[in-house]
């Protein structure tokens, strides 16, 4: 059954976002050209990631431990919790290696179309781990509508706690053109200047 | 260790032609989301095709069988031989619902940089089927160099068994616009003309 198996692979390969026939049928020929063991370990690591992907019992990162990596390190900085929407910006923010606390993944936000319904974002797990005795929480959620409303929100919650509470600023992107600068941005960035 | 898995995984996708870390990035973080059945069976799909595949012991179409799915149907035109260079080749030319016949995968070109070198080409295999009561063979190597020169070879090659060797017409591609066709292709559509 020669279209089995290929015809096979095109179609899961089809269930992936952006990946058209076209892409999946062209993927599948490389696969297929690529060395079986180079082949297969891609095969094995989809497989690994569904078998064995849990969230960090302390920040909701993902894992395949009880605590993640970056909680479970000990050289990292307990004072400070930086809060993200979701697992993948964990890793964007590592890469600019500024940071070197902890994580908090809310994995959701606040939306005004809920009413602001705040049950699906983990705000209480956040607020237990504020009273252990952390300094800072740096709110790096999305700059939209639903991330500034999540961030408001979680500087009202801590407000009592007597935590500093950060947000990541707002400016114009480095390499970008005032010329092409949105006005909110331009704005905000105007607002958040500081002295050289 | 949080990064395991999932660093894997995107490492793992960064291998497929045209994946980016980004885009592996947000493969990853997609897969993390489906429904594990679903994942996984993208997994099990790439680890079959190198598993199982293998070609046609005919047509030399990838299968996992002894024969592929097109030479083993009893259905097919077995008077009619359409060749074509690559395996992946095949799947457009069924898509057009056309051709009933059987195919022949080359599995390569011959390249006037290799001196015209027909080591690599499954000639010899495609001699000994048309000796078996082939009426047509329908060339279908790609419309460039090594393809042109592959087809005249084959031509040559098959004068003496008194088989009729066709090949697929040059042309206008549908849809396109007269204004920006280029000239080799436009006068072949001049010499390929046909009365309406």
């Amino acid at each position: 059954m020669s279209r089995g198996i290929i015809e096979n692979l095109i179609e899961e390969l089809t269930k992936l976002p952006g990946i058209g026939r076209k892409t999946a049928q062209r993927l599948a020929f490389y696969i297929l050209s690529m060395p079986a063991e180079e082949a297969k370990s891609i095969g094995r690591a989809i497989i690994e990631v569904k078998e064995k992907a849990r969230f960090c019992s302390q920040c909701f990162n993902i894992t395949d431990s009880e605590l993640c990596e970056i909680c479970g390190d000990p050289s990292r900085d307990r004072k400070r919790i930086c809060v993200v929407e979701e697992p993948s910006n964990i890793s964007v923010i590592e890469r600019t290696g500024v940071f070197r606390g902890l994580y908090h993944v809310l994995l959701g936000n606040i939306s005004p179309l809920d009413g602001g319904n705040t049950d699906n974002v983990r705000l209480k797990e956040l607020l237990e781990r504020v009273r252990g005795g952390v300094e800072e929480v740096i709110i790096a959620t999305n700059p939209n509508t639903r991330g500034e409303l999540t961030a408001q929100y979680i500087r009202e919650l801590l407000k009592s706690s007597g935590v500093k509470v950060t947000r990541i600023a707002y400016g114009l992107p480095m390499g970008s053109d005032i010329e092409f600068a949105d006005e909110v941005t331009l704005a905000k960035a105007l607002e958040g200047r500081r002295e050289i």
